[in-house]
């Protein structure tokens, strides 16, 4: 709305995130600016903060407030696994799962720096499994070939997480690459 | 995550939000925080600006960066007529569709104090009608009838905006409340 010009910016910088519509942005304005402005600066506060203290990992290239991630930095977790991401988002998602209890590296390119750090994080913990947590698409095979050969003389196991039908799914709603890797890693019943 | 409290806040923000989940907020909290901070920045900015800036129209209590909004200080607009919304949200709702040229006046509450506000503006436009543009709900009718009651003695014509199905929506998608009063005011043709 013309006159609006500040609140117009808001609403411009509300939909350039992703997922966020012009009515969502809308609506998301209005809500900080009038509804609750209490909660529109405690989440302005929080971005800039997130901004200023949030950086990589210097080993696994995980989130983390400090040098070295809480998981990097926790003598308690097995570090005889290193479980091989694309995305530092994905490390939040596994452990919140709260199902895994190895290191992590987020490999989110496939540059020789990031190998040599990846070599060097497995020599420094005497790992021996490699477990890949790769989003399947077309090329995630192509990536796990490659690490896998250039750490080759590492003698390492390679693991890569279950492919198959998540639960509650319905067979009709899966879509036919997931239901014919699921047929074809059918698990054996005890 | 544990050890990523600064994250973690800014993830809680964004879900405080309304409709942004616990999913949506991660992905939008890694979005400023790592993917994309400038916009973060911009975005924490404009927030903060907007609380200070934005205010409510001293006149029709339509959000403005003034005294008066935009629409009260327009000489061309149609002062003959005030359309009445129950959220200043609606305001902006309705300027977007460029099909009103008239005034408007926000009634979030039916207090003696907002009624009053109404009668001045009224006497000082010498407006002639009143244009309701509520949600339609169970108790719009009861409001429309409460403030017509009050206003009575300024002989004003009373309008509303008009029910019916929106264009676009098949018939059976269509509630029957709505689909009730669009039969009962459905419009002759010429």
């Amino acid at each position: 709305m013309k006159g609006l010009e500040k609140f117009n910016e808001l609403v411009a910088a509300f939909s350039a995130l992703p997922t966020i519509g012009k009515k969502s942005a809308l609506r998301l304005a209005y809500h900080v600016c009038i509804k609750d402005p209490l909660l529109g600066s405690k989440l302005a506060y929080h971005i800039e903060e997130s901004i200023r203290m949030i950086k990589k990992c210097t080993q696994c290239g995980a989130l983390s407030e400090n040098e070295l991630c809480e998981v990097c930095s926790n003598i308690e977790r097995n570090h005889n696994i290193i479980c091989i991401v694309q995305d530092s988002k994905d490390v939040l998602v596994l452990e919140d799962s709260r199902s895994y209890d190895g290191l992590y590296f987020v490999l989110d390119d496939t540059s020789e720096e990031n190998i040599i750090k990846l070599r060097s994080m497995i020599e420094h913990n005497k790992t021996t499994e490699i477990f890949f947590a790769f989003t399947q698409g077309l090329n995630s095979d192509a990536i796990v070939f490659f690490i896998e050969e250039k750490l080759k003389d590492l003698n390492l196991s390679f693991s890569q997480i279950a492919q198959g039908i998540p639960s509650g799914v319905s067979l009709e709603n899966v879509d036919f690459v997931s239901l014919h890797k699921a047929i074809s890693h059918r698990t054996k019943l005890d």
